[in-house]
């Protein structure tokens, strides 16, 4: 039997400061519903989907900070989204900020969570790969202080059984690391959903900056190919509060190649029709792994963290 | 002071069977002369330079294959190689069928060598990644014994001091594997050689061979990018005796930029300027390794070789 799902990427334009939450997930109402109507049956929408990217300013009020965290999930702002998916029976993956208390003490997660037809949360991954700094950096418009305001996730790279397949997350940096895709690759992933926010001033040089959307696409279609998994990437996007964030959501077939592409900076829904079954030629070929693979000559992979060099000669 | 190293991929047409060492030395060296005239410094040359594809045929008589492998390394047959690389003041990177003798047992290797520009080896390299068969397919035209006729690399994946940087190797199939680069990034890579031999019909499926070349770039960049590396990636192309190879040898930036490419599947150079010092920003901000990797997360990676799926629910 043919496994296929119609999935949707919900591209996000940029969500204001002073937008709120029902404000926000109107527009994810919105999308899911077009998604419905074009026959999806999974929609993915980006990372930190329910507030600005808040991570571009140095924020010192607790109280202020802890406005753009979600303590519940739903909570009566997002459960309109919930409530819309199981009428639908459409299954929806959501990246949010996340507050947990544990003993008196907060934990905050940058998080994602799958959702299955009927409305029930069946998956939840923490981004583990952080990018920016845990204190502002001189000299800069915005900041990226996602060092600051998360931890690193502490789930590892779980997959799912849903949606007739084997589904995993990953949330924006993520893509960037071969590992990230790798670990969930070695638990035979069908699909890896991934959303982002990516200002195009990563890194303060313009010259690297200028390559921010071919690095993004670079880096989910080498992961989708080498691991033989369908991505879908899907963006928050525009210019939001003044910073420029680049758009260009994908569907990515096991082969590497883009399949459906946004073309706006803007609420957008793309689609296309997934072959779960389309990595399989790739498995059982050039990636099959038990085949081809060669650990004891990767163990620098876990044993080191940073990279050390040869010494001089 | 700037790390230039101006930098060759000698991509090489077809190899007949019946060319003896002596008619590919003497291309090889015109292209290794033609790199010199062109203020290179380094010529990277394919794999399995010295003779034709043999893997794509099984081979029975164990002399006849022998007559594949390389025993010394210089032989009368390559000295002139050398020779020319010493007397022109050029380093060069070889790839060639080993066969080695311990105790009586031979051991056989898809190998490449790193040569300095006064003619020593510096460095040598054996292929971890084989792909293929060990037996015989039946149907194919070609047949792919690499895994019969070579075992795996027993050297890891080293990088060498030399040509002002930190240089690494790797061979063909090991491109499309992201643990390759990422071991010799680890080691703080500046520049990966790598040449290849790839049939355009080495899965079988008519889809995924049309993308071989897509593919084989695709692998490449990412691989740089992922670790802020160069990659100077080679080919041995065009159709030699009755299969296709394809070419588009390339030189790749740490921006995962293609900054030169082949665009012929004959003997042809083609050279950049590269800086060694590139990467560096990306090492020190978004691939800024000890600040951003994860390795309790990756443990997968060296704790499996085959993917095992999650029980069905």
């Amino acid at each position: 039997m043919a496994r296929h799902l119609i999935t949707a990427a919900a591209q996000m334009g940029p969500i204001g400061r002073s937008e709120t939450r029902i404000d926000t997930v109107r527009r994810l109402v919105a999308m899911m519903r077009e998604a419905k109507a074009r026959g999806c049956e999974l929609v993915v929408f980006p990372e930190l989907a329910l507030t600005t990217f808040f991570p571009r300013w140095m924020i010192e009020d607790e109280a202020e900070l802890d406005s753009f965290y979600e303590a519940e999930m739903p909570c009566a702002a997002t459960m309109p989204l919930f409530d819309e998916a199981q009428r639908l029976g459409i299954g929806f993956n959501l990246g949010y900020a996340e507050l947990v208390e544990e003993g008196g003490v907060k934990r905050r997660f940058n998080t994602s969570i799958l959702v299955d037809a009927s409305g029930r949360i069946i998956g939840k991954y923490r981004k583990v790969h952080l990018p920016g700094h845990d204190a502002p950096q001189a000299g800069r418009a915005f900041q990226h202080l996602e060092k600051r305001y998360f931890e690193p996730g502490d789930l590892g790279f779980p997959v799912f059984r849903g949606f007739g397949g084997v589904m995993g997350m990953a949330i924006c940096n993520d893509r960037r690391w071969p590992e990230t895709y790798r670990v969930m690759g070695l638990q035979g992933v069908d699909m890896v959903m991934l959303g982002y926010n990516t200002p195009f001033d990563h890194t303060g040089d313009e010259a690297v900056n200028s390559l921010t959307l071919f690095h993004n696409h670079l880096s989910m279609q080498a992961g989708a190919y080498q691991n033989a998994t369908w991505v879908v990437g899907t963006a928050k996007c525009g210019t939001e509060e003044g910073s420029r964030m680049g758009g260009q959501s994908v569907i990515i077939a096991p082969s590497g190649e883009i399949v459906a592409q946004a073309v706006t900076v803007e609420d957008e829904v793309i689609t296309a029709k997934c072959d779960l079954d389309m990595g399989r030629i790739y498995k059982e070929t050039i990636f099959n792994f038990a085949r081809h693979r060669r650990p004891e000559h990767y163990r620098l992979i876990v044993e080191r963290t940073g990279a050390i060099l040869p010494p001089e000669g």
